[in-house]
């Protein structure tokens, strides 16, 4: 066998991108701990300690509070189709790249569903929802909370209280929210709340925190059939996280240390000044950007702070762009997804991403390019 | 919020078990590298070296071969839910825990299951395999390679001959074999190949390479049906994994740098002095036990060299004597699972677990301990 693989090299980036984020040192050295077994009393105490942590950043107390052993679309995944059974209604809302995703998984579980949207760009209006429900008796009503592929920041108390009132089942996409804005799973009443890792919290991609309510347990004690992923059975990895430990699937053991200290280092922050830092460092980019006279896709009552969608100028070819961004600069940001393809930029700021000196170097870096 | 949590340490352990596997330092350290983004110019290269090494190590020249984005588990639901659609006959051989997964997968699949059984520590015939065949027009027929939960290395040449005069597809689950002993993908005209990066590759665990051969690639794409699971539905990540990069999930960029410095290290062995260790020392320890009066629980001839079966001593608690070996010298060997419960330990030999000074020290553990 020729050996004609080097050592792995990877360049530095500043990643401004819609995730994944810069992983802060810390993280990256719990990575390179020596991996121990999946069943090691030091293993199940670290376990502990994560689903702990994981309580804290949703805010809640439930009990089963776990990182999925996949990313977050893997979360999305889990999250239907323990909540769900065949020929369950399912009312998703769909106003950007999630929540189309969503209406796919909850039709390869075989779910009834039942789709409501609204302009990409825009977030729903609770009357909206509680139109859909009248005729509709939803299992359950699935929304996102932060759409990464527009920048919306989605309202959720009154339409917690609408889905409540018809007896769904609350899900809720926070994989680009959580750990940078208040996901606040009890105090809005969510059900079935997933996230990632690779936005605000700045670990590497590959695990799907997800949390479930007392009902959403219920429903999946509940249930006539079989959850159709094993890999995502949550019957059978409760078991795995809960006293019992019975084995299901080798835990990805480096991706839990990174997760770990990842949440170690935000609460050692402090989760308010966390939202706060990136509502402020948000306010500040588009104060640039709109004084370099560039103009944000979303109103300013519903922009998300860790994803700001700003338009392209005319005349602007947007990939050279942002492929000068990368090489001259190391800077990633994002491209416009779907209908917004071509038209809009993410620029994140998520997590350790979240930086005063970041904001300065990709406005310079924008300023001199266009 | 109070700052309760300390910066995360770990022991250091000698991994004897089923796996995970120590993982060696250059693999470590590849997981602290900076995190770059899913799209960046410099991870499609990482990827396509990935692809390119996974080829070599599964002796196949399939352009589906990747790995998918979670552990050697989620690699078999992948197999099993790519390969059949609702209806589709599928025979499954059971003689240990991961043949009772796949059965389980099957039937959640919506599959037409029939299983064979062999007596857990022995391997199928292929008699066993023709006569199963005779009345049932099976689309798949699974087997495991290489059965963790009992050490037994299945034969797989003449079955395979078997598989496709029936015109079915032979699916083989590698998660413990890859990189251990020769897995042959095309010589065995293996159809779908899924393992994991835990054992005797050496990495962390956390992804599971897969390749479908174009016999898999076609029955995929002449589908009826969606794959039941988004997360795993290969026609999507197909997409991401070749020319086309289009967005599925975001992939586990650190996961990847492992798995790229574990394969690397992997070929700068050599795969056929890789097997070489892991025949030799294996017999090295099997020598050591026989000479200390243990007993082996599958035949000589059919024994798989990273996973070594020992039947307990009358009058041992095991139990006790793993914790000591933890304890007091750091090392996880496994228990029995299932029927084996209390019967037998698994010793370990995978990848960098596999090393000379690490047979010396668990029979000299033993020989204090029972």
């Amino acid at each position: 066998m020729e050996k004609k693989f080097q050592s792995l090299s990877v360049p530095r980036r500043v990643l401004l991108g819609p995730g994944p984020s810069n992983v802060p040192p810390e993280v990256l050295q719990a990575m390179a701990l020596p991996v121990i077994g999946h069943l090691d009393p030091a293993f199940l105490a670290i376990m502990e300690e994560v689903q702990a942590m994981l309580r804290t950043v949703f805010a809640t107390t439930n009990r089963f509070t776990i990182p999925i052993s996949a990313t977050g679309s893997a979360g999305m995944e889990a999250a239907l189709v323990n909540a769900i059974e065949r020929g369950d209604k399912a009312l998703v809302c769909v106003n950007g790249v999630f929540g189309v995703r969503m209406c796919d998984i909850v039709e390869r579980a075989g779910g009834e569903l039942k789709k409501i949207e609204a302009e990409w760009g825009t977030p729903f209006q609770p009357d909206q929802v509680r139109d859909a429900l009248k005729n509709f008796p939803a299992a359950i009503v699935a929304i996102v909370h932060a759409e990464t592929s527009t920048g919306v920041l989605q309202p959720l108390e009154e339409i917690s209280r609408i889905v409540h009132d018809h007896g769904a089942l609350f899900v809720v996409d926070a994989v680009t929210s959580l750990g940078g804005t208040p996901v606040n799973v009890d105090d809005r009443k969510i059900d079935v709340c997933y996230s990632g890792t690779q936005k605000c919290l700045s670990c590497p991609p590959g695990l799907s925190p997800i949390t479930f309510s007392d009902s959403a347990i219920e429903k999946l004690k509940s249930r006539t059939s079989k959850v159709q992923s094993w890999y995502l059975d949550m019957t059978m990895i409760e078991k795995y996280w809960g006293p019992e430990r019975v084995y299901h699937h080798t835990a990805p053991i480096s991706m839990i240390y990174a997760l770990r200290e990842a949440l170690r280092l935000a609460l050692d922050e402090g989760l308010e000044s966390r939202f706060d830092r990136h509502r402020r460092l948000s306010a500040q980019l588009i104060d640039g950007l709109e004084k370099m006279g560039l103009e944000m896709l979303v109103d300013r009552k519903y922009r998300t702070p860790m994803l700001n969608a700003v338009k392209i100028p005319c005349g602007v070819d947007e990939a050279v762009l942002r492929k000068r961004l990368l090489e001259r600069y190391g800077i990633e940001i994002g491209a416009g997804l779907g209908p917004l393809k071509g038209k809009i930029w993410r620029i994140g700021l998520m997590g350790h991403s979240c930086a005063e000196e970041n904001i300065s170097l990709i406005l310079s870096a924008l300023k001199s390019l266009l």
